[in-house]
């Protein structure tokens, strides 16, 4: 067994702190990683204080440098740059894996923290840790010219933007909107703008508005402002939903243009609530998104390093994680705390 | 002015009565068509108990023949049996009919019955009514070898079902359900079938089962069944849910393959309540639908005429209108009611 270090919740609801843990030997096919950043996704602060901790070890957006690898390992070698996204493994069997879907496996999926990993029988514990211990066909090379620490959100926020922009055709001739601005958000308005598509913002405070330019957003939208939102009655092809909090849908399906999607990604609170004439007028639909296979999700690194993406990041040593999740709680971060790792007690 | 007579609610509920009204003398584009078939949607019901009568004539499914033609008109002679759907007009100029869209015109479109027409300012009524007066771009030649009695009801259960059908891949090596044996989900299953598609009928009653294999269906799940349901799990590429009393959607959501649609047809009572997970796992979407295009009803017509495809009907002679409807409130039909319009008093 490997020994690593972690923070972890070791009850519900309780601050992280720091627990010492193993990682499995390394099976043939497994790389180890030793984790230099970590970003911090909403959905830790809901595993943290939903789920059941045995301890929990949230993270599942991080890079790092390969340390040591099985002997059937092939493409990577030792002091490679990597990234690890919020999937570590799949059945491999299932239709989904069969049609290289694998995030959608199911037997399940076995995440990089909360499964039960079914090759050791062991809790997956995430990426707020030393090491990782996982397949290489679920590790990916970070794109030569990137900045490590920005390339760590890309892995969950990154992908869950970027395949739900493609899927619904986000691209040239086409008007994208984007709910929300956070670290979903800020990607969806950098991989939507790098699509060709014209983009606009929602927000709920203009204050924002020169930075969602600087992002990409052709356009800002107050969506708190009844008269701006009538007008955008009928406009939009796609609109990307990443707001957690219960709101309508009601505004976003009547700006969206006919045959047009709202796709909610991130996970909300609370159920959906629609009126069924909203849908069928103009034969809208509302889609669901999340996460990526690894074909997608090596698509997706492909395309930011083509256009320079990553995420607009705020660095704290790992030792200030808590304050991290305080703050992303209150949404008092632009737009993505990534975690050094590898920050050593002063 | 043209004369004509209908069956009409003079009151709001009040079962219809024979009531005489004027249409508008022939414009250079229109058609004057004698009504010989009427079909009765369950939408006819909602008109009459929830819509302000004007009094209020329903009926948007029907065929006939052509009586008389404005100056203008190619492409149809005296005699020609034609048919109508929903729609009789749209503006022509906005984005959606510029796209050839005419359902989802943005004036909006002028429905059959329950808009004010534009052109002349008077409340549409429907074709529950011995004579229609319309533009020939929104009348359709009946397809020869079809009967022209069934196929009244493909201009609205027709177009419902077979729009969507296609637009969402049914065809070969896909997997539909339909959900709802009525007016429309027996259509859906008779084109999905002709579409080569294979075909599951959700059903509450197994008593119904040797009727939709008959109709088209390759299997039949009975959706009260808790573990019918839950080895459909993941099978579906789509489902059209055609049923109008409220319903749980998330059986069906689950049955769904990934990247899979629900689309909801007719207009159910009620919101639409959805668990933002139920669509984000897997990738799927809830779309709606509903009528379709001139293009659409012709492409539909010219399918269903090449697979014999009409509804199943029963026909009752017009003085029959208010047992039609009473009967078709406790869904006491296989499958659609059809009134001979032509039908004189005994």
């Amino acid at each position: 067994m490997r020994n690593a270090i972690g923070w972890a919740a070791l009850d519900k609801g309780a601050p992280l702190q720091r627990w010492a843990f193993q990682r499995r030997d390394l099976l043939d096919d497994d790389l180890a990683v030793r984790i230099e950043y970590c970003g911090v996704c909403s959905s830790d602060i809901s595993a943290v204080r939903h789920s059941g901790a045995d301890p929990l070890v949230p993270g599942h957006e991080m890079t790092g440098s390969v340390v040591a690898m099985g002997p059937a390992v092939t493409g990577f070698r030792i002091g490679d740059r990597v990234a690890i996204g919020n999937i570590i493994d799949s059945c491999g069997d299932c239709p989904p894996c069969r049609a290289g879907r694998e995030n959608w496996c199911e037997r399940p999926v076995t995440l990089t923290y909360g499964s039960i990993d079914p090759k050791d029988a062991m809790p997956t514990r995430g990426g707020y840790s030393s090491e990782y211990v996982l397949p290489a066909k679920f590790t990916y090379h970070v794109p030569e010219g990137l900045d490590p620490a920005a390339v760590a959100p890309l892995m969950c926020a990154g992908v869950t933007t970027y395949v739900p922009l493609k899927r619904w055709g986000a691209g040239p001739g086409k008007r994208v909107g984007v709910v929300g601005m956070g670290g979903l958000g800020h990607l969806a308005l950098k991989i939507a703008h790098h699509l060709g598509a014209e983009v606009v913002q929602f927000t709920r405070t203009m204050d924002k508005a020169a930075a969602a330019r600087a992002l990409g957003a052709d356009e800002v939208v107050l969506s708190t402002d009844d008269q701006q939102m009538a007008a955008q009655k009928g406009r939009f092809d796609l609109i990307l939903d990443t707001v957690g909090a219960p709101h309508s849908l009601e505004p976003y399906l009547t700006a969206l243009a006919m045959d047009g999607t709202l796709c909610i990604v991130g996970i909300p609170e609370g159920d959906l609530t629609v009126q069924p004439l909203s849908l069928i007028a103009g034969a809208k639909n509302i889609a669901g998104a999340g996460s990526g296979s690894v074909g997608e999700t090596r698509e997706m690194l492909d395309f930011c390093a083509r256009h320079h993406i990553t995420a607009d990041i705020e660095i704290l040593p790992q030792q200030r994680v808590n304050e991290a999740l305080d703050r992303l709680a209150r949404n008092d971060v632009r737009y993505r705390f990534v975690l050094d790792m590898t920050a050593e007690d002063s």
